[in-house]
């Protein structure tokens, strides 16, 4: 006997139908929003990861040579393969470019609740448009994603921040400030202690006076942004908190402005976002993690070769989506459900095929016996299944001309003409017959 | 600029909706036979494959060592894992087990037509039966799948054999025979020369008389079975043969029995088979290859330390799939559908965001601007994405109390009240206000 992978999950067919939902509902948001799916590979040059991110990237991944001696990896994020994949084709593809697709992603990390080493995102992403427009068709893809799974404005929060308001107030400070690094230090705020935090912005240039104000700042409510711009005195500032504020405007329009709060204290770890960024979070503070974030990334394809591109997106996980549905008591169903058992007794084969071979060409989910048993072992099974229905074709009642229907919820049944079955309805029961 | 994998391909959004369109039909055909989807690993333990197949095969795969020391492979097939997961929960498992996954799988191997190192299948198995009434399943829902992709009898042709049938004939010969390599070499048999052909059945210790003998007797059509049973004369193959006739027999009531054609030259390549196998070929031989196959593999889950637990599948892959569907025909058209696009003139987000939010809650595919473009580039896009109807929301139209209804095939357009649309119609056009 095998062990699977640590960090690998087997999802078993209930908890697969309950994934699958969610990761439906998730798909149609966005494709009913003109997202097009793409379909991307698992493994990408390592270089790319290396060239983006560091050489010690490369101890998070499952990065390996191949047997043609490429430095490979597992890919943990689609961001750099989307932004290949428009460098590639730049010139044909008319903008923007609103793609999506939901995978597996890879990262050897350690596994907690939550976080696996395997796991499962939808990537949501718009390039080519740096309106706040298109910001704001973000969030609101992410909130119909998460309304239609049934999560309401008391269940979620997207906490909206801005990067250049971050880096453009630590640019204001004097002294020798490494921006990149003040903003890690933000993104980490809530997971450490507060000596841990000046520490890090100590480290990232910031006088102790410099962090108190920064931190004040950083409190700053929706009614203080004009105050930002005045303690900065900087169009960087002002251009980013104008923008801020389109966006959050823009949201308005489009019917979801009640999810987003404003809060500079969300900075999200990624390097390469570069203006609005938000964070999705359990209004209940059960789940402390942030659910999943986006941003704004106007320089990354760029920097992949590209010519400038303005891009925008999201890309919602599943380990921690399926905690907040659990939590908010809106995890679909884990059961089967199956729309017809056809049941067999006695050499009835062929009147059994015909009938769920015309049930399963309505769109229904139908099983027979493909295992030659009992009646009682093929109604156990139909119940195991949770079949609705059950049609016994059976050799007594085929001579009288009549199969029967079984309603698998009240046990009622009723003989029905064969040659009347299933007729003319789409989704013929007991209850029609009745 | 970085490239991708030699071997490993993108797919950009026209040629994605054409695939997940036939990766749909597929999965709707084993939906409605009551396949269930599961969700398997990427990585699976290298020791799994190499016990099962011999070190050499870790050559063919993506094997490395992972972070922590383990010796890990990306899958190549689904089959170890399904059996991995069988074995693991054969307690709780109700019979029959009927699962069904999409997913890609990698093999370093020569990439050629058809063939690459990434590679999608869905993968349909039962678990649990050994009646002919399973094996004539799988052959329903592999027939129902590429009838539902458009393909009929004159493009495709299951051809059906059985293991035990050409196990039994080598076994009733003289000598000291090397089944499993005789077999293999049946399975390269259309791949290679006679000369070639005949070197592989010496080597599994075959004379050149028997091979003569066996070679007449793997051409026997469905009128000669009897015959086969008279030259072995055992009740290994007379049952073999019995098997496959009622197999066949089973797939009249399921209506399939049409596209299955005796072809004892047929005999799969992998060692785990041991009953029914088959492989679906282009009729019109086009397509030389194979283009998916399936059987019976009654010892496998035993193999893996579980209990005896007879299995059935079949795994079609998308890459030939698509050249047979070319081939016929029937590919479906590579281009973007998209219901609406609501196009703003001046600013009218409020309205369209309004329209365009209560024609998705329908359940359409909306677009509206996100680039704060003009009227004719927003009618350049909407053309570009094939709107079929664009909603042109314009200030002056709305001080009149209208929208613009433009059918974009014939280029019509009308005046709506805006207050009426979208309306009581789930799917308003030109059409019904013309």
């Amino acid at each position: 006997m095998y062990d699977r992978i640590k960090g690998f999950r087997d999802f078993y067919p209930e908890e697969m139908q309950s994934r699958r939902q969610v990761m439906d509902t998730v798909e149609s948001a966005a494709r009913r929003h003109g997202f097009r799916e793409i379909g991307t590979p698992a493994l990408e040059s390592a270089e790319m990861y290396a060239d983006k991110s560091g050489e010690e990237i490369l101890e998070e991944l499952y990065a390996f040579e191949d047997k043609g001696g490429r430095q490979v990896a597992l890919t943990p994020e689609l961001t750099p393969t989307v932004a290949r994949m428009v460098v590639a084709r730049q010139q044909e593809l008319s903008k923007p470019i609103k793609w999506m697709s939901t995978r597996p992603f890879w990262r050897y990390e350690q596994v907690q609740q939550g976080r696996f080493r395997e796991f499962y995102q939808t990537n949501i992403d718009i390039f080519g448009s740096s309106e706040p427009t298109a910001d704001a068709e973000i969030l609101a893809v992410a909130a119909t994603a998460l309304t239609d799974l049934g999560l309401t404005g008391e269940d979620f929060d997207f906490r909206v921040s801005h990067r250049d308001i971050l880096g453009g107030l630590l640019a204001s400070f004097e002294g020798d400030i490494d921006t990149e690094a003040a903003i890690r230090a933000v993104d980490k705020r809530a997971k450490i202690d507060a000596d841990e935090y000046a520490d890090l912005l100590t480290d990232a240039g910031l006088t102790t006076a410099q962090i108190d104000d920064f931190d004040a700042l950083l409190e700053t409510g929706e009614d203080g942004l004009d105050e930002l711009i005045e303690f900065a005195g900087t169009d960087r500032v002002e251009s980013a908190v104008e923008n801020l504020q389109a966006v959050l405007d823009a949201t308005v329009d489009l019917g979801v402005r009640e999810y987003c709060t404003l809060s500079l204290t969300t900075a999200r770890g990624l390097d390469y976002y570069t203006g609005v960024v938000f964070e999705c979070f359990d209004s209940t503070g059960e789940i402390s993690r942030s659910v999943f974030g986006g941003g704004r990334y106007d320089d990354l394809i760029e920097g992949f070769g590209g010519q400038p591109t303005p891009a925008v997106g999201f890309a919602p996980g599943y380990a921690t989506l399926s905690l907040l549905c659990q939590r908010a008591g809106v995890w679909p169903e884990e059961s089967l459900s199956t729309d017809y058992y056809v049941l067999q007794v006695g050499d009835t084969r062929d009147v059994a095929a015909r009938i769920a071979g015309q049930l399963r060409d309505r769109g229904h989910v139908v099983e027979s016996d493909v295992s030659g048993r009992s009646f009682g072992a093929q109604l156990d099974y139909a119940d195991s299944i949770n079949a609705e229905t059950v049609v016994i074709v059976g050799e007594q009642d085929l001579a009288d001309g009549n199969v029967t229907l079984k309603d698998m919820e009240s046990g009622d049944q009723i003989a029905v003409p064969v040659d009347s079955f299933p007729g003319g309805d789409d989704r013929p029961t007991y209850d029609d017959f009745a």
